[in-house]
């Protein structure tokens, strides 16, 4: 998308979008369409500093409505007195922060969609991206973390809270000794497959790791038992990887055979595994244009 | 629940419900109150033997609905051409069997429900059990094998399928040497923590097992990781545990000390671990609790 902020478009009446990452923010505007008309990235640092400076960016426009995609854990129950807190991130000058009350006290009129990075990423690609014309979309981001999010009859999917399911517990590859670097778990999920595993199993970051190289072997064993647990308990019509790690094209293939062999054909999946286990369609913009979509929706 | 069959009880009109087990088939009728008036147990074995005897006791009644919740897996997809048939099971005079058309089939008029065999007792519990007034219940059975019903916002939970969570890779509880007893898998969970795994590890049924011996804590290893797999994916109220291994009440709060060490905090759960993972309520009943439930929606 291009940014094209002009007299005009300060003028007319915009959706906002915030995706809220634990190393950036990225701010949006758009005009009704969805068309991008301003965007700016803004470095996580502290909440005084990061929302001062997405508070200057939004003061330009006439805003309508907000969707915010936001790192986490969050409180996303509106029914819990922590609704809209940022829980227990090792961000700690972000650790219990009341992350929404914060926008609220900023634009007390504004109507704001409130939930995880990974779900306005997950939104974005089901009604934008490669999750177009399903169901049920399952959305993992690999990147500094893990994250799922997941649509289910078209709506976000929610519990008591939203899945964390970037945590789960996986089997070590034989091959792999390294201890796992997730600092609540260790060696789960986000421990042994993001992007900072990589970097300290192999001295290097996974974007200077060649293509043939054992690393994308393991790395896909664990993103292949994510397929696998994420087939048996909520049947997805598709499974959409985005992220730093998944720009590494070669992984999908060594992710599906991993997960076709670990699966062992004991459920049947909706398509064959090109199809069910796939890239984001909508690269890194999958996220904002989540994030936008949630606002007009709020607006309407 | 009693069996008070009398001559008036044949000639109201009846809710019927089949609890469909790999080992024997439970069926009931009611009445619109939901008052058991006659339940049979038949034996699982062909098809056409297990039917007749079921069609043999249903015909003795006017039906006006019918919950079925069957063994599996089931295709449970309105929308699939193998809506309602057994599918892979390694029952083979069950795989890829129209369970469903042959109950039409019989009774070509009656409203069927149809679903599997843990969602109508997780569905049963819901309403009527442990998880009354909840929102979000998942309900394990661990017998013969481990599957998983799941209620999400108080209707039953399906993707494309129905979840089949029985199947998710474990880790190997370290003094575990037992291979693994799933066809499919090995040592997924069922392979190793259902009512055969025991057996086939230790010797000896459960049942049979004392309840200080070192197989409990292994039990509870497996089930704690179920349990926490469960709470990254579904973020659930409840977790409830029915079948034959649950009756094992040393278990719990083994699986619940297991679970918190797990998670380590990285989450919070709707209550505490003793009000969180429990056993089943209805006991054996919770099956056809749930079915007859399902037959009284359908009707009305």
């Amino acid at each position: 998308m291009k940014n094209n902020e002009t007299a005009e478009s300060r003028s007319i009446n915009m959706y906002a979008a915030i995706e809220a990452g634990g190393t950036k923010f990225v701010c949006a505007v758009s005009d009704h369409e969805l068309h991008v008309q301003d965007r700016i990235h803004i470095p996580t640092t502290t909440p005084s500093e990061t929302l001062g400076a997405v508070f200057a960016f939004f003061d330009k426009y006439t805003l309508d409505a907000m969707g915010v995609g936001s790192f986490g854990p969050i409180d996303a129950n509106p029914s819990s007195p922590q609704y809209g807190y940022i829980t227990t991130t090792p961000k700690l000058a972000w650790a219990n922060y009341d992350f929404l009350g914060a926008l609220k006290a900023h634009y007390p009129q504004l109507p704001i969609a409130f939930t995880t990075d990974v779900n306005v990423a997950a939104y974005g690609e089901f009604k934008r991206g490669a999750g177009q014309g399903k169901k049920n979309v399952a959305y993992y981001t690999v990147g500094t973390g893990i994250g799922m999010g997941y649509i289910h009859n078209g709506g976000i999917y929610m519990g008591d809270q939203n899945p964390e399911a970037g945590h789960i517990l996986v089997r070590r590859h034989p091959d792999d000794t390294f201890a796992g670097a997730c600092p609540y778990h260790g060696d789960c999920l986000e421990g042994m497959a993001a992007g900072p595993a990589i970097e300290q199993r192999w001295g290097k970051k996974g974007k200077d790791i060649g293509p043939d190289e054992p690393a994308w072997n393991i790395e896909a064993y664990y993103l292949a038992q994510a397929c696998m647990t994420t087939t048996l308990f909520l049947s997805p019509d598709i499974i959409i990887f985005g992220g730093g790690v998944s720009k590494q094209s070669q992984l999908f293939p060594l992710i599906r055979s991993q997960f076709t062999r670990l699966l062992a054909d004991y459920v049947t999946v909706p398509a064959d595994a090109d199809q069910y286990i796939v890239p984001v369609a909508l690269g890194d913009d999958a996220g904002i244009t989540g994030a936008l979509l949630l606002a007009q929706e709020q607006a309407a």
